[in-house]
């Protein structure tokens, strides 16, 4: 019995030492445009490379398994460098898996060995609730982190806490009793810069001093932003998001997770968001817990070690993040689930729920925003919604989807301009210039003034008793001393009526700023910019609908449900709806962002308005562009991402996909044994190709199995040093048995041990939509295509990715097909 | 252009007209056994066969495609038949799936050419939305019907409102004035049967005659509920779970979604609720959705013809049960997602949220409860736990997960010894019989006599100042006049005592009428009675823990935090929690639970005690055993489910489980151009399996491609009734050229439209897991195994689950292995 596991496992490593993972071509399709943005990404990866996601490893699996029972080859211990993969690469998912079921078997036939290996296989067996629960303590603590100095650092615009520097705005005047509710505000302690520095707290000099103020500040930390991220770490710009929905697709960037992305990340987030920047901190907090994520996978060596397994950490801490960010653990799995993650098994279900809870709860415990609700714009709302109403949530719908189309258009056409001009060049410029105009504009306004996430909570707040805010401002027809909680509908003053002017202007402003904001060269989110649009749209509408419900309370469409004195619209509840419509139309989520936005409410019952909203705005969205705006940049950047989303709805054969076409040079194959070293090095030195499928001979053409360059290579190369008698005519044989050979032949080199001996085949005649089906499930590099057992050519994602790209662009592709014979 | 695209078209159809479908053996495990317990089935397949899951389909693809533009083969009309699935068969995901885009694509083609295709374009896209809409109506409507007609009906069996005969008692007694809240469940209206019959409201007489009638009206309803089933539709018995995963998974059982087995489950199971047995009706109630969404799906023909499509309403379906189940529309999507659901496109998961949410709104407005919840058992708590609550938490996870573990263990060799003796063949006796220990047993005690739902409702609502349960009998020391919300902890009075020993007694009576109630053949569901045994542990645990916070309150453990005179244990909350843990070791769920819970109590705080007790519960299960209580019931039945969630850990080779083995007759094949009519013939009437592999000859062995016997059998029929000079020496061609005959021979048949050319294969030297995986991702039938380009094998489905089960028991493949050579 021992022998015979023995022999098996002998004979399973062989087969499985080197399970392939090559693609016939360099995998990322405009690379070197991208990632070289900042041209110092080479000191980047030298910084962080140790932390990074796509790290070396050395392949393990086998290595313990005595030599004597290998019965196959003689080749026994493994080659170092088999089995890894270089930056910019596509990593294999099913050879990762079984890697790592071979991990879990060798440590649970050891387990009972010793005591030490009993622990070692406790730890591996525990690690995986060890690393998300590292993870959600580091991600809510980060943001709250990030919540606190953020909040102080935007105070900072407008003035000082005198008694205590460290203190922002509203800390600063808690403390003090000379203030009333009304004028909570308004402090001795808190100075405006023009207190400060001209002594006038009124008047127009203090206003343009503090006016002064606000531009310096705010360039200032736009500048120390861009020119940390500039210096230090190129990939903590951006939110983040479409690349990790690459990397979480198989696509290694090495540093894009590591230690000093996430340092850099998180100290210029906060300048970005207190610059007054329009954009958001809660897309950049996923990219910000994914590094926690891969950090903490380096503690374990079951993730480490495995790029597969690594991902799911990293499905994990996504969700983490935008558990954080909107305070939804339940809202941030199933983002995860809907948007970023490609493969997400069930155990990673229940470990990213875990991980978002613990996020949290460490969040609420840090409790950044004094409320002891993890989001400052949480809201109840108590009032119900009448079926009328539906009408102009679908509107804001429309608006939503509109706005989604018209952004990804706009975003993406502008930063194509970026990326193919001069202007590229100078990003600190450009992040200073927008900067500027968005201070310049913003400060006259007092809602383009506020920090978005307190613009977005005074809009979703519904006006009660003591709201002060102008947005509040109505007349009190009735009897207004009586303090209720519900305040019936009534009609609007002066102040709402300029405050609708203010809001109108800071939605064209934000429209305009958003779009040129996000891309720029520090960390930007678009949760948030996007969120305030919908919400000031949506309250405009709400304060229409409001009024018009007061005026004319006769109308059929509200006399059965809007007595007068009713409150029976809440303009709140508006903006709520328009910003998930805005939302959903700029990232297509749906279900997702539904229970994002259900859980800031906490009431179900506005799951209906808010689903009429997003689904409207999803398909007025989907009308002018299928791809959300992470779909977007990624397809701009060039990375090799092959959308599960999106359905396959072509008619074309593997035959029609397959290379080497029509033209091109025949397939670079290898025969099983006859040929030598001098050979095989003189194709991988003509070819680019990443992997040769190995056939029988050159006359029957069956298939055999795959080799890989990179194995190649490393293989010939350790031969060369290691075994005696391997010279450039020795003969490579991958077969079973080596061929007999005259007697004076040198000795042949064996390399059945990095053969793959399974390769996934489709045929000729395979429709495309099923290998597309195939690479996704599964997960593939490569797939060889033969017609009757005999290899005609190799599919590699890129291939079935150029193709796609091919077909949207209406190259008929049946003219390449028509010509080609079957064989 | 045009003409190029009909060729492609015609090109295309060859070879996915006939993608294949097969396995070489009969699918199911011991069918037989199974589907013919109550020998009526056929009888059934008759009654709603027309509106069952698998009712046979015509394949219509390519059907409209201009025979003129077809260039390969001349047998151009799609042959009747071809394409169909037997019943108690598995489907073919991808070749389903290839189908809905190719009927799409013909309806997106044709959409321009006139207003009643762009109709039926439109219809088509919003089938979809349209199915899921209807099926969460109905879903919604038979819910409030049925928690409407068992509340009535379970009140029937302690007597009847005079003044409005359909009146529950709770109803009967609220148009009362003359009853104070204290006694509001007694008013003159409602009388008992002992009132009714002898007169006598008090006394040991009244007593008794209510015991009778008790029992009477238990057995009245059991053996209704029984002989309907058995009657009417066998398949309406069980809670249905195992089956409906079976039948997502991709299996075809006939009439288990038709419209009598949703007629008569919805009857029996108000009939059983009712009965008073030791069954829930939540399992029952996705069954029931299920139906819905299997008739409705009937309407468009985008589902009704393609059972992969059909999967997806029903996954929508399944959600929208759990959802009125449970009040809980997000955890019905996740329960849809972790338990039941095979393949879950995003898509699916946007529809079953849609879904969900109407049922719940339906069953909202239908109001069953008059509380405006979903369920009976709606609670809000307002004390927060503190850290070392968490320890008897995780006592209760070990509960739970040792009841599942023994529930499972006891239930199994029940349903094993019904299975298997003389017993099982009479099922209205085994129904009677436990019905009259259920009902002679329960009566007596308080706590069993309930209403299951309304024993959880009281277990988990905490004791307010206006509760008159004996579990809220308290000693009042301070003064007790006072009401106020929070109530500190108070010693308890002789009623909790009492009380308690109640609940000891009710406890074990669960557990033991549990075990036997759960495969009886009347609708039952598990969820309910397991919540009941958790929360009665549960509410015990926490009172013990209430009483040691108060008698010890100067305890380290409680010192901090427990003050005399506060609010510091909640024994409901105990309920809650150990209710969970219940539920979660028996079904071993995990996100979906804790979400489904925390929809009950809607505070996000409580998350994680119930995330702690469900996790330890599951951990606990799985150290006895891994299988929840449907994959066991799976396994019971044989059905063919590969579970996608177990992973398969073993090291053996496609080459190991591949038919034919080594003693078995050669692969039946079918060579390319040299078999005649006859020689195909006898190999189909030779030989069982379901398909054969198509080589090029004898001689070279390489593959061409895969043809069904089915299609075959259907193809040779048809050709020698239409076809002229079709006879038994015909040559039969599946080649593209027919080989050149001999001048004298018969024509020749082509067969090539029929011909897969596009089989799945592996190679032999495939490990198994990949196999496995591959199985699962794409939802095959079988796959071919071939060495160097030569065919050497099938594995099907069935065989993989043979293996899976040979593993299990310890038969070491290794012995085939090791002898067979890999060719």
């Amino acid at each position: 019995m021992e022998s015979e596991q023995l022999f098996h496992r002998g004979y399973y490593r062989n087969s499985y030492n080197s399970i392939t993972s090559a693609s016939s071509d360099e995998e990322l399709l405009d690379g070197a445009g991208v990632i070289m943005d900042f041209q110092t990404s080479e000191d980047d990866n030298l910084l962080d490379g140790d932390t990074a996601v796509g790290t070396h490893y050395t392949m393990t699996n086998g290595g313990s398994i005595n030599s004597s029972t290998h019965l196959l080859d003689l080749l026994d211990e493994p080659i170092p460098g088999v089995g890894t993969y270089d930056d910019f690469h596509t990593i294999d998912w099913v050879r990762e898996k079984c890697k790592d079921r071979e991990r879990h078997r060798r440590i649970n036939s050891k387990k009972k060995e010793s005591a030490w290996e009993m622990t070692k296989s406790l730890y591996d067996a525990w690690s995986g609730w060890l690393v998300v629960t590292l993870t959600g303590l580091a991600s809510g603590a980060l943001a709250g982190l990030i919540d606190i100095a953020a909040d102080w650092m935007t105070d900072l615009k407008e003035g000082i806490c005198l008694s205590a520097l460290w203190y922002n705005h509203e800390q600063c005047c808690w403390g003090s009793n000379e203030t009333t509710f009304e004028e909570r505000d308004k402090c001795p302690q808190w100075k405006t810069w023009a207190e400060l520095i001209i002594g006038q707290a009124e008047g127009p000099g203090s206003y343009i001093m503090n006016y002064i103020m606000y531009i310096f500040w705010a360039l200032s930390f736009a500048f120390l932003a861009v020119s940390l991220v500039k210096v230090f770490a190129p990939y903590a710009c951006g939110s983040g998001i479409p690349e990790i929905k690459t990397i979480l697709s198989g696509f290694i960037i090495r540093g894009y997770l590591g230690k000093w992305t996430l340092m850099i990340k998180t100290i210029t987030l906060v300048l970005a968001v207190a610059s007054g920047l329009s954009l958001g901190k809660e897309g950049p907090l996923v990219h910000v817990a994914c590094c926690c994520g891969n950090i903490f996978s380096y503690l374990f060596p079951k993730y480490s070690t495995n790029e597969a397994k690594k991902r799911e950490v990293l499905s994990a801490a996504s969700a983490a993040g935008v558990s954080v960010a909107f305070g939804a653990p339940i809202g941030g799995v199933l983002f995860s689930l809907e948007e970023v993650s490609y493969y997400f098994p069930l155990k990673t279900l229940w470990r990213s729920f875990f991980a978002a809870l613990v996020a949290a709860f460490v969040l609420r415990s840090i409790n950044p925003f004094g409320n002891s609700r993890l989001v400052l714009f949480y809201v109840e709302y108590h009032t119900p919604w009448y079926l009328f109403e539906l009408f102009p949530f679908i509107l804001l719908g429309v608006f939503g989807g509109l706005w989604g189309a018209f952004f990804i258009r706009a975003n993406i056409a502008w930063c194509r301009r970026r990326k193919s001009t001069k202007f590229g060049k100078y990003p600190v410029l450009e992040v200073i210039i927008v900067a500027a105009i968005t201070a310049v504009i913003a400060f006259p306004n007092p809602y383009t003034r506020l920090n978005t996430s307190e613009l977005i909570k005074e809009l979703f707040t519904d006006c009660g008793p003591l709201e002060s805010s102008s947005l509040c401002d109505y007349r009190n027809d009735m009897n207004a001393s009586k303090i209720v909680d519900d305040i019936p509908d009534r009609p609007a003053g002066v102040g709402v009526y300029s405050a609708i002017w203010q809001l109108c202007l800071a939605l064209i402003f934000k429209i305009i700023m958003t779009v040129f904001t996000f891309g720029i060269k520090v960390p930007s989110g678009l949760f948030i910019p996007s969120m305030a649009i919908g919400a000031i749209a949506g309250r405009i509408v709400g304060i229409a609908v409001e009024q018009l419900a007061y005026y004319h309370h006769d109308w059929f469409i509200f006399k059965e449900w809007c007595e007068v004195g009713a409150d029976c619209i809440t303009p709140g509840l508006y903006a709520m709806v328009g910003a998930a419509a805005c939302l959903g139309g700029v990232t297509r989520m749906t279900v997702s962002l539904v229970v994002i936005v259900f859980e800031l409410t906490g009431g179900l019952e506005y799951i209906v308005p808010l689903m009429a909203a997003v689904m409207t705005s999803k398909w007025v969205g989907d009308a002018f562009g299928r791809e959300g705006i992470y779909e977007a940049h990624i397809r701009l950047n060039g990375y090799p991402f092959l959308d599960a989303k999106e359905e396959f709805t072509h008619t074309t054969l593997a035959a029609d996909v397959m290379r080497p076409r029509r033209n091109d040079p025949p397939l670079a194959v290898l025969t099983q044994d006859n040929m030598t070293v001098d050979d095989i090095e003189n194709m991988i030195n003509e070819t680019s190709y990443n992997g040769f499928p190995v056939i029988m001979s050159k006359e029957s053409q069956r298939l055999v199995g795959f080799a890989l360059r990179r194995d190649l290579t490393i293989a010939i190369e350790s031969a060369r040093k290691k075994q005696e008698g391997i010279v450039g005519s020795s003969r490579v044989c991958f077969a079973q048995h080596t061929p007999s050979l005259p007697a004076e032949s040198p000795r042949p080199l064996k390399l059945r041990s990095i053969l793959d001996m399974s390769p996934f085949t489709v045929t000729d005649h395979t429709p495309m939509e099923i290998v597309v089906d195939i690479f996704r499930k599964l997960g593939l590099r490569q797939c060889l295509v033969t017609h009757n057992g005999i290899v005609l050519g190799i599919i590699t994602k890129k291939n079935i990715l150029e193709h796609l790209e091919q077909l949207k662009q209406h190259v008929d592709p049946l003219v390449i097909r028509c010509v080609r014979s079957p064989h």
